[in-house]
């Protein structure tokens, strides 16, 4: 097997050869420009490293890799849309760049693309993929309807908010996994483990995501600290603060949840301060390490060789520390 | 083989069969509510009918078919929000009785469940249908981006015109009756033949719907005769009309296509002229005779009885004649 940056080049070197001019301009210039647009690209490099600690080359799983990296992206552009976002990884969203209609349709057609990369594999192979590609895609769309429905209520459970996460972002790093396995022909409870290991560490890492928002590094988290609060996103940590906190308490962090003030700094401490006291943060930090936990012990399911088990704890490892 | 009512009915207890409730249901009502706005089913009945006119039994195609529809039904929903529709079948659009998000996100699940129904065919049955849907459906992008960029161009040639109504109308007719024919494990031959008799006739229908929008009887067409007058829609009739017309007759309808009055009457009644006159209406007559008369002499190729050639060909005068 081999390093992160080795499957990241080859990944780069196969989009950029699968995706050539073609007309309309109008319609595949904006999916050109999406996928050049960079990111880390963990989840077609996370199908190219499960295939071979299957035993496939990781050539044999490229068609794969970029199925999820295009549906990834055609998400992104759909969403964007949906939240009036103005920037994606700092450049103008494709609707801005372009118009809401041509976010629409190119949506669509990268959707469609996502589908015809199975067209590389064998029958069997390619219904195997495309059924478990067209699962995890309507879960994906469940939850982002969720997250949308979850805007306009009060009363969202711990129980929801995870569903939600596990269907908005999990089940994709789950299926980039199982796809990779899928290819190197593995076992049927390979396929299954596999499938675990990146579902749970998917929300673990969305957990850790919500966590790192409020109390993050500044300098090495990748978004602005404390945007979540700012746009009064009810993530974990705030509803599992107003699980835990006195009436007085709630009612002081839904009124700071219902304004948007110009300068947040004072909003963005207060809310912070009833995060760490309430015990929510120290609760999220126990969840986080509860799904990696479980996430590393069903590693130790697979038949693989030892080896190959640490590359993928590696990864998870890498993963949480945010050193990919 | 049975009439279009038997398919019609069958196709609408299958519809409903496979459409329960779902959550969340802010995604799946305007689904439902879609499906259930009703329309003639034209290209679910082709494939139960051309499964038969292989000698399947419809009810093996009965998937095939709700996935046509449920595409069909995908593009109606984004094209509404493209073209900012208010009203579909005389009922509110989904964008219109929900949002444009909702709009945009069940279209997309529909997409997916399209691809989803393949499921219920054995692995090389479901590659083949998933690949032609997935060339159909990346044509009709294109050919709804190619709409929308025509209507900014004042250069629209006719082959690029004819190339517009393929894709975004014709080809899921062809694709409509193939799936037909793939479920009923006909030869290649009869499967490329009755893919293309579905696309010239979809091509003449489509020029017909052009020709009917301005000379139609208001009793018997659909919508509003003069509709795409008013819009200034280029379509096929235009484009002939100034490619025939001197150039006072060219400036003339140009000028007629810049503007949108109140009362419209004068208008529609001054460009139809202009295309009786400069011959745009006669060669318009022709081009949809030679349309059909091609699908027509393609159907001779298909190694079936005559007696099933025969329920093809009078389904497809039916067509013509627009009494289906």
């Amino acid at each position: 097997m081999q390093n992160i940056l080795f499957y990241h080049n080859a990944f780069i070197a196969h989009l950029e050869e699968k995706m050539p001019s073609q007309e309309p301009a109008s319609l595949y210039d904006p999916i050109h420009y999406i996928l050049g647009l960079g990111g880390k690209r963990l989840r077609p490099i996370l199908t190219l490293m499960t295939a071979e600690a299957f035993n496939a080359e990781f050539k044999h799983a490229l068609n794969a890799a970029l199925s999820v990296e295009i549906f990834h992206n055609f998400s992104l552009i759909h969403d964007d849309i949906m939240d009036a976002a103005p920037l994606r990884r700092g450049k103008p969203t494709v609707h801005e760049k372009w118009d809401i209609n041509t976010g629409i349709l190119s949506g669509d057609a990268m959707l469609i693309m996502a589908y015809q990369l199975f067209e590389n594999y064998d029958a069997k192979t390619f219904q195997e993929l495309a059924k478990l590609f067209s699962k995890t895609a309507l879960e994906v769309c469940e939850g982002q309807q969720y997250d949308m429905d979850f805007e306009t209520r009060d009363d969202v459970s711990i129980a929801e908010y995870l569903k939600m996460i596990e269907f908005k972002t999990a089940v994709l790093v789950g299926a980039a996994m199982k796809m990779g396995a899928i290819v190197a022909s593995a076992s049927k409870s390979d396929q299954d483990h596999i499938y675990e290991f990146g579902r749970l560490l998917g929300i673990a890492f969305q957990l850790q995501d919500d966590y790192l928002d409020a109390f993050g590094d500044p300098e090495t988290f990748g978004k602005q600290v404390g945007g979540d609060i700012i746009e009064n996103k009810k993530t974990f940590l705030y509803i599992k603060a107003i699980e835990f906190s006195n009436s007085e308490d709630q009612l002081q962090l839904q009124h700071l949840f219902s304004v948007s003030p110009t300068d947040a700094s004072d909003k963005v401490e207060a809310v912070k301060q009833i995060f760490q006291s309430s015990g929510s943060a120290d609760a999220t930090r126990k969840e986080i390490e509860n799904y990696t936990k479980k996430a590393f012990a069903v590693l130790e399911e697979l038949s693989i060789p030892e080896n190959k088990k640490k590359v993928l704890k590696d990864f998870g490892h890498d993963l949480m520390d945010r050193r990919v």
